[in-house]
């Protein structure tokens, strides 16, 4: 048998292991996929839907596992959010979702009636998204493991236009439309995994984007790039696109939409809003001068930076005071198991 | 909030909580899935591919998550069975396999090595098969979760060929084809998680079969229905397809072969290998007119019994000596965590 701790392309002696933080979205996370993963794999794109060419037309192909505990939180349930995360995968590519797959690890001795409710969920999102759930897989494991249940839903979508969605299509000079406001998800989430009480309700924003990208795509905008802000948050999402496309971003801090009640969270945590992840949100570059018709089309969303330059990989926030500051990737999420 | 209870289709006082039977193939899983998913959801076919007419052509898309237990056995690992069962699953269908995603889900603390090890066990099956995998996610959870790791695999395939091989498509008459031996994967998972030292060593028969099936569509077989002997192995596969097509079986038992080992083994421990679970092993419905020829470009298949008759779902067995008894669906499997 050969030696894979020879061949093995994560560095052994400094990640023996596997550590929480290597799902966390940020640096551990990145270096696993690029390191071991796209080594030995093909990954067909630079985002998070393989884009596969097929007699003559474009498919979209994603898949996303689901461990977020606990299972019901403001806002939303593991289901929902399963079928809304494949849903907003597909449409960060451009494509219009189409069909899903869900596929069940149960825990031995669940509720019946949790796994109803969960399986319900997932229809309704499925139904409102516009999407069929057309085949599926269980397996059971014992008490113990799991947390209940985890679920794989995977997507696959269809394109209906000739732009290619991915960090390379960026120009210098292009807008970056945020699409709403952020850290909603994640701080439901630990208000309600942690029994918190803050000064208000904080509901998760878990949603699907298909919609909202149709909207831009309908109203002529000439997308560059989308990328929705799930693990680890606005920042590492910038970040990445930035290093993929070797671009320089400059951001400003104040356009960053973030609710009183959610930054007041954070502060008492100790967390930085920019890397609560969201299940609802997303950046879209776009040609600066189709800007104003962007927010047009989505009076929620706000232009919160530009690409300075290609070439150089780095992400600059201006405070409203005028300082600047480098935002860079965390090693991982600061809040465990959040999708 | 509405209430689940009343609404859900499982009777919850006989079934208040998800029992290991509802994963074992047998008659409570396929409850689960036709009084359950199946209501909530949109099912496109019989089988374990949706089929999708898309643009002018079909395609497949399957599901399947990977808990098996241990991570290695004899004759194969969970990653190269994860490509196996679903390559098999998009064959099944009468789909060329085409891509794979790989969803992995992993237990804080698993040795990096040991994630190489089936990662790259993943790659060389999915080259084997003439597979991509083109994308991918990863998730971490806590120790003591996940056994180590977990893999979901969804695929998608095409078809080069007009034929709907599905329960409804069987006609009376029809000869039943089996590929090979049954038993030796469900075995071989028990042998190395026993530690049992049998007569032999017994290797699972995890392989791809997308070959034997588009060997036997290139030679001209007009294929009916096909599928896998997993979960539940030969005597569930034949059962599930009789009540699909409500079509009566007739099998003979001497047809069905089985090694001495594997039949030893199931001996020892009180097990039917009509049911053990196989994972390179399929049934194939075709015009008993052409089953010679379908035995002379699968020399290892035989020819173990026919379609009596349509309107009646009933699979019987005719014994050596003469006898005929009823096959039916067990409640689960007689092995947890095989697949």
């Amino acid at each position: 048998m050969p030696d894979f701790t020879l061949s093995c392309p994560i560095p052994l002696t400094t990640y023996p292991h596997v550590l929480m933080a290597h799902g966390g979205g940020g640096r551990l996370m990145r270096n696993l996929i690029q390191q071991l993963f796209a080594a030995a794999f093909d990954p067909q794109s630079d985002t998070d839907s393989a884009v596969l060419a097929v007699s003559g037309s474009r498919l979209a192909f994603t898949t996303d596992s689901f461990v977020v505990t606990p299972l019901f939180f403001p806002g939303g349930d593991i289901g929902s959010m399963a079928v809304h995360g494949t849903v907003n995968d597909l449409a960060m590519s451009g494509a219009t979702p189409h069909s899903l797959s869900a596929a069940f690890i149960l825990e031995e001795g669940l509720p019946m009636e949790t796994l109803w409710r969960v399986v319900e969920s997932m229809a309704a999102a499925a139904r409102a998204c516009g999407v069929r759930i057309v085949t599926g897989d269980t397996k059971v494991v014992e008490r113990g493991k799991a947390d209940g249940l985890y679920i794989n839903t995977s997507g696959i979508g269809f394109f209906e236009h000739a732009l290619v969605l991915e960090p390379a299509s960026i120009r210098a000079g292009d807008a970056i439309l945020l699409s709403g406001d952020i850290g909603r998800h994640g701080m439901a989430i630990m208000s309600s995994r942690e029994g918190l009480q803050f000064e208000s309700d904080i509901t998760s924003d878990s949603a699907p984007v298909a919609g909202e990208v149709q909207a831009l795509l309908g109203g002529g905008i000439q997308l560059r790039c989308l990328r929705d802000l799930t693990r680890g948050g606005l920042a590492s999402a910038l970040v990445e696109i930035s290093l993929s496309a070797r671009a320089r971003l400059g951001l400003t801090e104040s356009a960053i939409q973030t609710r009183q009640d959610v930054r007041a969270a954070c502060e008492i945590l100790g967390l930085d809003p920019l890397y609560v992840a969201n299940e609802g949100r997303f950046v879209a570059f776009l040609p600066a001068d189709q800007a104003d018709q962007a927010i047009s089309i989505l009076p929620a969303a706000s232009i919160i930076g530009h690409v300075e330059r290609l070439g150089e990989p780095l992400v600059t926030m201006e405070s409203p005071i005028g300082g600047s500051r480098i935002i860079d990737l965390l090693s991982g999420e600061q809040l465990p198991r959040i999708c």
